[in-house]
């Protein structure tokens, strides 16, 4: 039993502010009590439609149909009943804590070489548990039942369950030092709320095998309460305050239907892509086997295997003692995927999108559905996908233009980075729609970034994956109301948003996976690197000119890629076996857009177990035991088992199965803008064709036509 | 006269394929000589919606409704006579050339202060003109029909005339060693075309003033002819060979029409943003007197006073013969305004499109309208504006989630570059529905980029400036057919793109004016330096943490600035005498997104012509002599009147009217995918709020709702 490593095993940050909840409610904005929150105005502000007035999908007979495919109901069913069953466990399951339960995917070879017309390969599920204080890895064999353990990182945690976090969040309550400071803030339990973005400094250290609570720092006593006015971030909350006036509807219609197709439950095919698309608890959204077909060939030609989100690393730069640990890593702590939510229709995705349910497992090990967790749609937003305009001179009146229209695979989660923090909320009864009880809440309102991760595959073989960051921002509570309260030379890690409510900057990184297969596994990485030639002066009036350089990587160290504008590179993943008909080698090329690198100290412990994020670049050679940059186990961890770490070992990568790894970084140095909720910042790279083609491949696309467009009519006139 | 520099003024480099054009053409594609080209099939493949569909605006009678309005036709007519009266030329009228007549505008505080109700402050014109090997510049006072002259650079010439190129083009025809190059080639004239992107390497050196053939360099005489399978782009040409199949309707639809209004031909008001736009025969397109209405306030604050492309800068990377000379600055040397053609509806602008001409000055005097030359637009292509859900663990249901919808102003330059080439184009007659002449055509087809730029307004108060880069690559002959022809070590300056195809490497800049105005004139630019602190080891477990420092730039060498992926600054301008509620200064920041910086030696004499381009922000007191940040005249200028050159002064830039320098560069090295148009390429900058707003201002936004959007059928059921 490591039980003080447990101890700090997990901080609950309670940074919520007290406040008198109907009283600054009603004061903010609405003069009647009983018209606060929507049932009284549902006919003037109805609700968008919800994801739950989508039809809801039964999984309860799926079946796989694909090697890729996730683990059925059944079959989840399966191997919790081999785990509980196993000898090691069934003295007292009681105490088997399931984190995971997903599908163990069948090797690449296994998974290309099959057709749809042969069973699928034996199906196998891969397990984390915590059974009396001890972690545990196995592949379990759904078919022979049988188990198989795998090794386990030395150092760290596996990923907080669902059931963990819930429980924790109700312990503070049972503790009287904590029931006692909300009492000295003079105010009584049925009249708060904490309502989003209000902290207030309150820290409490849980034991997590205990649920007791061991420590409570309440620094933040004196801060004074800030104010909610404005924050309701509801359409309900709005009302009639809008400002500027709506605007008139506007749509993405498609009247013929979308020119997608999911054949099965999880693959997709669209002007000729054809790709594996299905949730994951950890990753969030698995992009697999996504081939194109050649329009000179019309052959179907490989290009990504597997692409997800594998890390995040969100550290803020707070050194003080109830910030300095807040240095997420989302994907590995708390699972990318089981923090995503419903999308919203015709908000979160437009008309005609398609929804696709994860299917995951509680830490009982029984499966649970999260509805339209992912969505497919077709986007058209008026951009060009080529033109060409001749000159008038020419005599020619040629006006060559083609819309460009993509399709996009995206979820979003909301991380609420709620392990550290809690955040306390204390509902009214009746006069909110919502569910309403006394309950404990977690930090959803107080640090919820929504990040939203899309997949967008276009016409002409290029993969944008595109980050966007909304949601609530992490604030701290502060004396101060005014800049001008600061002290010179004052260091307050942040911006003062409102009164008494401090952005602290923080940094995000995403890090991707990205196991390319530029027309078959064995691939090579070639720097195209640019750079200044002098000339010989007497030759030419030019004094330089870029001349572009080719550097195949032979080693990982090779490929260790800090990004630098003025020593500009290509990055190529090529197939040196295939060339087009000119003779290139065929490739695909990763192109960065806006980033942002980590400058923390590479021996700060947040750094070393965000390691990864040390270069923007990195290629290994493919290993399955290589897929979460920052390790199997991220909690507590030392930072042995990152992609930095793997990458020492300098293993040969030229013209092997490589695996890229980008991370998309921001800085974020909040603004008063991003309070409460902030709009949407987003930022993207592109896997892009790159003489992969023998020429541009939509050419031939055909141009959009008056006559094919649909003819619409304003609901209202419908 | 300056008939020596005159004589190297203008390179014609006739770097055209020629091809037995029916052969090839009837080979590729199509088996019968008669169904080639689309009149024979119009049925099938209808043309798109064309400019010329639009309703055609007359604009002899506009007349100016606002102080920052284009020259009216009769404004142009009245500069004309002034011009041509006036005691310098009139002695001999048809030796003067006009280069430009435009907007003399008046001054920001009489515009800033005018309202409707006022008149119109006094109108003026600017020309530039050209008389007797002489260039002169003058603002006339179209009132008093005074004529004041202004200072001109020391060196350089004025933008080209398009009468100037097109009569150009017809001078080597009366070279005999031109024609017999030609006749040698074993090519009768009606036999032959040259199709997009077929180089030659047949390089003629004409005598601007006399039209005369100088020089012809024909060192391409031993290229073989490439092939021209695959590269006519047109969409009558694809026929039924489309592949994948072309994907169903999709639109955007406003059944109740687009939410912005016009008023005027010039002024647009969306969403609380309002202002002024107009074509421009230079910079293209101008965004001037932009102000947003702030949602708590309900008033307007001022943003951007005027934004436009102030110039571009593509220098390619082949010191060679006939390509060293190849670094164009496309607004200077040719008008990038006069290089934007008719916009396609449709496929260059969704539909609910606004289009807005441009009147343009031809040499001698007379005004000419460019139809369709930009379009205003709302953009939803299914991005999410904000959103925020709450963890299921919270037992709140919160789903909320607002579409990002925004106004794009859009403008598309095919800049042909066609002073320095010149591509013959021979067709066959009467097959063909576009104008079928024996033409001089210049090279639009050769070296054609198609410039997308985007001015996108967002409703939460950002702009973004978008570039897309299509169109047709400046390629070059050669006698590979395949990559392994290249010598060990041999600089090929590009990439084999096809058989004696190579596309060779390039780079694109384009430097933007941006005057902000930030709740008014005078603002301050502030670096926010964000920079690793190391820690006291002993109060924190941490060891680092990012901390933001604020410096105000005092003067113009305090604000040159090269990004730097390791040492991040934001870049903001503020108002130093207004702050929020909270005391932070207002602001607006300019957010790079990706982009590339020129490494050419900063004396090699294009980069001292591009040295506008040696840092990607600098920032200046506005000065109304300085909008041009290549110079007033850039062709053979030698750099004395560039951005670089204007802030070795060092002037103040603290709490002054100041304007933002932004560059967006691109390196190009080509691929076969962007052979022979390629696929849009784009990058992009944000002028975003930061601290402007007291809070998110798009808080209140509605969500959409099912009952709001449109029913729509498709259109062949309608």
């Amino acid at each position: 039993m490591e039980l003080s490593a447990l101890t700090r095993f997990i901080f609950f940050a309670l940074c919520c502010l007290l406040l008198l909840f109907a009283f600054s409610w009603l004061q903010f904005q609405i003069p009647s009590e009983t018209t606060f929150f929507s049932t009284r105005r549902s006919k003037e502000n109805p609700r968008p439609l919800t994801a739950s007035s989508l039809p809801t999908q039964d999984h309860s007979s799926d079946n796989p149909q694909h090697p890729l495919d996730p683990l059925s109901i059944f079959e989840i069913h399966t191997a919790r009943s081999i785990l509980f069953s196993h000898p090691l466990f069934s003295s007292s399951p009681s105490s088997l804590a399931i984190h995971s339960i997903s599908l163990d995917e069948p090797d690449k070879s296994v998974v290309l070489s099959w057709s749809e017309s042969s069973p699928l390969p034996p199906r196998r599920a891969s397990s984390v548990v915590r059974f009396r204080g001890e972690s545990f890895s196995f592949s379990i064999d759904l078919s022979s039942r049988s188990l198989t353990p795998r090794p386990i990182p030395h150092s760290g945690f596996p990923a907080m369950t669902i059931e963990d976090m819930t429980a924790s969040t109700f312990a503070p309550f049972s503790d009287p030092a904590f029931n006692a400071s909300i009492h000295d803030r003079g105010v009584r339990t049925q009249d708060v709320a904490c309502l989003p973005s209000h902290p207030a400094g309150l820290t409490v250290l849980v034991d997590m095998d205990t649920k007791q609570v061991i420590e409570i720092s309440d620094e933040g006593r004196d801060i004074p309460i800030p104010k909610s006015d404005g924050t309701d971030y509801r359409f309900e909350a709005a009302g009639k305050n809008v400002f500027p006036k709506p605007l008139k509807p506007i749509s993405i219609e498609q009247p013929e239907g979308p020119s997608f197709e999911v054949l099965g439950r999880h693959r997709v095919r669209w002007a000729g892509w054809d790709f594996h698309l299905k949730a994951d608890a950890r990753a969030g959204l698995i992009i697999s086997a996504a081939g194109v077909v050649d329009p000179d060939t019309r052959k179907r030609r490989e290009v990504l295997y597997k692409g997800f989100t594998s890390e995040l690393f969100v550290p803020y730069m707070d050194p003080t003692d109830a910030w300095y640990f807040k240095t997420y890593m989302d994907a590995g702590e708390y699972g990318f995927g089981l923090q995503a939510m419903p999308l919203v229709p015709l908000n979160d995705c437009p008309r005609n999108a398609y929804y696709m349910d994860g299917v995951f497992v509680a830490s009982d090990g029984r499966p649970y559905v999260r509805s339209n967790m992912i969505c497919v749609y077709e986007s058209y937003g008026g951009d060009i996908g080529w033109r060409h305009s001749e000159c008038p001179i020419t005599g020619m009146e040629i006006r060559e233009a083609r819309p460009k229209v993509t399709l996009v695979a995206r979820m979003a989660a909301s991380v609420a980075n709620y392990d550290y923090i809690v955040d306390w909320e204390f509902q009214t009864d009746g006069l909110i729609r919502v569910k309403v009880t006394l309950v404990a809440r977690m930090a959803a309102s107080v640090a919820n970034y929504d990040y939203i991760v899309d997949w967008e595959f276009q016409t002409d073989g290029l993969i944008r994956v595109k980050v966007g960051l909304s949601g609530i921002l992490m604030v701290k509570g502060a004396s101060y109301t005014h800049v001008n309260q600061f002290q010179p030379k004052q260091d307050t890690f942040g911006t003062l948003l409102s009164e008494n409510v401090l952005g602290v900057i923080h940094d995000h990184y995403m890090t991707f996976h990205l196991d390319l297969d530029v027309d078959g596994a064995n691939n090579s990485f070639v720097k195209v690197h640019l750079s200044r030639q002098e000339t010989d002066h007497k030759a030419t009036p030019r004094r330089s000119y870029l001349k572009a350089t080719r550097h195949v990587a032979r080693t990982e160290k090779d490929a260790r890629i800090k990004l630098k504008l003025y020593d500009p590179y290509e990055f190529h993943v090529i197939n040196a076996d295939k060339t087009t008909r000119v003779g290139n080698p065929v490739g695909y090329k990763v192109v960065p857009a806006g980033t942002a690198a980590s400058l923390l100290d590479p021996a700060d412990p947040p750094q070393l177990r965000g390691a990864f994020t040390n270069n923007q670049i990195w290629v290994t050679p493919r290993n399955e035991g290589e897929e979460w940059a920052g390790g199997l186990f991220v909690y507590q961890s030392r930072g042995e088992d990152t992609l930095a770490v793997w990458t020492e070992r300098d293993r040969p990568i030229e013209n092997k199965d490589i695996v890229l790894w980008y991370t998309l970084g921001f800085h974020h140095i909040p603004c008063q803008e991003d309070f409460p909720i902030m709009p949407t910042v987003s930022s993207s790279f592109d896997l892009k064709p790159v003489n992969f083609f023998e020429r541009n491949p939509i050419l031939g696309s055909p141009p959009n036509l008056e006559r094919d467009l649909p003819v619409c009519a304003a609901a209202a006139s419908a």
